[in-house]
């Protein structure tokens, strides 16, 4: 049997609106497909919201990549990964992932991410981001990019990547 | 609900034994207790053992921390976690689990991921190993170490660790 | 005796104008005060130009963090640090720089090294970049930015905030 | 002009002798010989030691591994690389030498360095190591394995090793 796909949602670690509904929104579209999440796994902002969107879902799967041993894991983490490697785990984020969606580009954690997974070669869905985000990330890695005004439309465009 | 209890099991990617038979049944006995499993992810040797082991029984979950992205993960490996820190991995493995268990000692990445574990403060199980490796681990990290002849055996001594 | 200064300067591998020129009248002018230059040690592109013009100086000392085993060092770095950590490796050159220099932002390598440098809150200078890499890091991480349109001028800035 | 060869010196942060004393005559040594010195970077045990004996000597280059952020560097480093990988720094500290001596394996950190020295196939001089040791390593590793009993003996073997 195939592995399921892995879907890494990024994000701020704030409560900034609306990355954190629409993480929360991403997390339960994401489990139920069937497809794996991977977050950067800590109690705040989008981490949280994708993780608990998610387990709404029954059987769904929950990976989150700590940055440091001390790191506060959200509760609907299934699997904490101890990476103990600060904002480099930001690399192992997008590298586990088929696919990143980028809930917003909110902080310059999020932004790492994107631009890690384009220097990785990774497709990156960026949702709902503001125009200098996608001016910027444009300029650099457009041929990695997709982009989408809502979850659903994140989740379609996954579905194609994947397809 | 509480997260559920991870444990590493780690080895040598060579075809050793009674290495590689033990850890089939010790991947077998983990997902039988509910535990989640984590090795270093590749088709080979102790760590494809166990996630075979593991694949035996219905619903378990087995995590694959891989050193490279060019590394071939098990098809026993649902959700491979691509590090690309190399050896380095093996430092995200030990801290990610909630007891060690080292299938033998017979190969310098897992005299690593022993170590790593004792320096973390990590339980680690050692099964089956041999005399040299009982004595100089003892010499270092006592503390941490816990000894087993049969994968039961340190099935019995993870439960006592995790109560 | 106090640690000499380290000043990191990144950008591209690819060999554009005119941060390759830029690149190098850095590297020479870091020399020149007596601080550490350290890059990605790459002998492409940024890395290798600000280590060349460094190396034109007596007494100059320059550090390449270079991403794997196999990458080829630039001549003109001193030490070669090897870390096997991929990309992750952006996140050991920025936190190990008092100063950030980004010698442009024109690809997806330096736009993650930028981030980094935000997100762990070290000073960026960004010399002669385009407006789109203002506007947006502007956006997430202004108060770490600060902006030059020439090597000196970017020296000047690292000047007042070693100082 | 070549790159000057990089030696890391390896061994426990405690103040355990005769480590820390063969430490500072390793450091000194290296010194002489034009080497670069290479550790783990904290201001403990071997590694403040060795630093130390280096910078006994004009012209001598230091350089640091930190593990952390707020890791304390010795006074004794002269550029000190903050990693924030924890203990995964001790496999960029032997990826980055030409050859590793181990002044003591005393702890499960420098236990570590060994066994990621043999991994990774670098050429280990075991200094002044104890039985237990010794036995254990031999077993996992002897194509990567020198011996001293001395601080001399260690450069001497070194040298044969660069030569």
């Amino acid at each position: 049997m195939p592995r399921k796909p892995v879907i890494a949602v990024v994000g701020s670690g704030s409560e900034i609106e609306p990355a954190v509904s629409n993480a929360r929104e991403l997390g339960k579209l994401i489990a139920e497909d069937g497809w794996v999440l991977i977050t950067g796994g800590r109690n705040a902002g989008v981490m949280r919201s994708a993780n608990e969107g998610a387990k709404l879902i029954e059987g769904s799967l929950t990976i989150g990549i700590l940055p440091s041993r001390d790191a506060d894991a959200s509760d609907a983490v299934d699997v904490a990964i101890v990476t103990d490697t600060g904002q480099a785990r930001n690399n192992i984020i997008v590298l586990s992932a088929d696919v990143v969606i980028a809930c917003g580009v909110d902080g310059a954690g999020t932004a790492s991410e994107v631009a890690l997974a384009i220097k990785n070669g990774k497709p990156v869905i960026l949702l709902a981001v503001g125009d200098e985000a996608k001016r910027f990330f444009e300029k650099i890695g457009k041929e990695c990019l997709y982009y989408a005004e809502s979850p659903k439309g994140a989740i379609s465009a996954a579905n194609q990547l994947l397809s």
